[in-house]
This record gives structure tokens, sequence and C-alpha cells, in this order.
């Protein structure tokens, strides 16, 4: 009885889809540090040339894996559409959602990790975030300071991760979303389009 | 030439505060996870035995290692002879000011560090600082939802750590300290004695 190498026939199942899947699976176990493409390969059966020409790179592959989870055109066109008063609420109710959801938590768990272990993946985490959901977010509703704004988010939104899933701080890792909601979405709002100094009428 | 084993004599220099020089080294390198009393005696030059002695154990080390930048007591006292309004602006302020402080810098990061990779850690540095320092601010001001207000303080001042010292996400980590201080004081004043939801009155 022969066994065919690759383990696969091209296109079956998406062999796209399977790498991304043992990727996801690598960067949430070693974070991006650990993770290596030829380990990637080795647990998608294929070979790791063939990693490298679907994603080029491993920052690439990176990249792609945390697509999934955060879907950001999606999220900022949701949060164009939401009452301008409310997309602090929004975005705090839409972040925990996507953690909750046991297919992203690895992922995030993973992208998490990493910004905290390595500064490269740190600050691709941060670029990423900025051009796919904060400056598009930010120019769309004209606001200044829209580089200090973004990361004042960031900090928020990492912390607020940290206690719930990683540290398991609690009343916040049992409390409703809800509860979150209404008590983190003000600091939101305000990072995003209220006054943080720096010149703005203050109040 | 004989060499003495223990290398140093009772109280000179003064032993306790080489094991925690020692103690603040090998956490701030490895983390709470990698740091051994074995390991620590040894940079120490002491018996594990000594450590042990004056300290009972890893835990009770680690508290005590982080007692010199957070100067719990201190802090407390303080922040209450603050104006109330101000008290957020204050925290910021402090916080930060520890940080920059070189002395301090290695066992804060040693504390973060811990927090995020360990969960043991996690809890002990939360279960410190709510003791020290959040349940004595948050019962002198008379707070409802005390552990809640300080887990969310904790939420923002993690993540603006980790944004300015670890991660050095910029505009963040080159900002001013009064900067920063503007623009997240307030989300600070509101967690410790704001609307937080939950059913307070709102606005």
């Amino acid at each position: 009885m022969s066994v065919r190498r690759s383990g696969r026939r091209p296109g079956d199942p998406p062999t796209r889809a399977v790498i991304l899947a043992a990727a996801r699976v690598a960067f949430s176990v070693g974070g991006y540090d650990h993770a290596t493409i030829r380990g990637i390969a080795a647990r998608a059966g294929v070979d790791p040339a063939l990693v490298l020409h679907y994603f080029g790179s491993k920052e690439q592959l990176f990249e792609a894996a945390l697509d999934l989870p955060l879907r950001p055109a999606e999220l900022v066109a949701e949060a164009l559409t939401t009452d301008r008063d409310r997309v602090g609420e929004f975005a705090v109710r839409r972040f925990l959602t996507v953690w909750e959801d046991p297919q992203n938590k690895p992922i995030m768990m993973a992208m998490l990790r990493s910004v905290v272990s390595n500064e490269y993946a740190a600050d691709l985490v941060r670029r990423l975030l900025a051009k796919m959901v904060l400056e598009p977010l930010a120019t769309q509703l004209g606001l200044p300071d829209a580089d200090l704004r973004a990361s004042l988010l960031g900090t928020q939104f990492i912390g607020l991760a940290l206690a719930r899933y990683v540290a398991r701080v609690e009343p916040i890792a049992s409390a409703d979303v809800e509860r979150l909601v209404a008590a983190v979405g003000p600091t939101v709002q305000r990072y995003l389009s209220g006054d943080i100094g720096g010149g703005l009428p203050s109040g």
C-alpha cells in the first residue's frame, strides 16, 4: 500500500485553509516567536515551499491568520453605521464577542501573547490594527490625533482582554458582556471621539 | 587561601537587601515562573535556606520585591490628600513616574511579564494590588463595586504600561507624561469614582 507524501490533492480540502488552520494552532501554542514555517507546514501536511508560495513570509502568514477573527473591513463598516455616541459601546461589545467565540479565541490569545512577549510581533499587530481598523475609522470620523487615539484604544482593549481571558481577574472574568460594555464603553468612546487633552476644549 | 562558603558576614551588607536585589533581577529576567529560590540564593551569594529564613516562600519574596516600586501605603495616603476630582490624574502621573525610575523599571517589567505569562503570578499581583492599594483607596472613598472598579483600573494601567514600555507603541511610547495624564486620567477617575453602569444614575 503506497502513501502519498503530500497527503493532499490540490484544492481538496483547500490547501490554503488547511495551512491557515495549522498556522493559527502554531501561533496560539507558541506565540509568534516559536512558530516556524517548517513546523506549520508539517502540521498542515504540506511542503514548506507551498506555505511560502501561498503566504510569502511568516509575517504575512500571521497577518492572514489574524484576519478571520478581526474581519476588519466588516468591523469598520458596521461601526460607521452605528450611532456615533454609541460607537464605544459597539466596539467593546464587538471585541468581547469576537473573543468569546471558541473558533477565534486561540488566535486572539496568540495575538495577545505575541504582543506581550515579542516586540516585533507587537509592532506587527499594532500596524495591522492601525491600518485595517483604527485609521480607516478615525479617517471616516474625521478626528484629530488619530494615531494617539488609536493607541489609547489599544491600551484599553489589550488590558481588558488580559484581565478577562489571560489573568482571569474577578469580577471582570465572569462579568456579563453588557456589564463590561457599560463600564468600558465610555472610555472607548472618549478615546475615539472625545476630549483627550492636547489643546481640544476641555470637559 | 580559604574561601568562606557563604561569602558574606551577617548584616554586612544587609543580607536581606542583597537577597531582595537578587530577587528583583531574577524576576525581571525570567518572570515569576523561571525564577527559583536556589537561583536567587546563588545570585545573592547565600544559602537557599537563608532566603527561606528571611522571606518564607517564593510568593512572599515576590511580594517583598514588588514593595519598593509600589510603596503602597505611601501611595494611598497621597491619593487621599489629593483633590478628589483629580485622583485619576494623580494616579496616572504616579504610575508613570514609578515606571520611568530606572531603579524600579526592572521589577515593574517583571511584574508585568509575570502577569501576562503566568496565571498564578497574575492572581498574586492582582491580590497584592487589591489588598495594598485599591481596596484601602476604595474603602476610604466609600465607593460601591470596589472590586470591579479596582480591576477596571488594572486593565487601563496594564494596557498603558504594555503599550508604552513593552510594545513601545507610538505615539504613546514617546509621549510626555503630562500628555498621557490628560488623556488617561479621566478614564481612571471614572473607574475610581464615576458612573460605571450597573444601576448607578447614568451620565
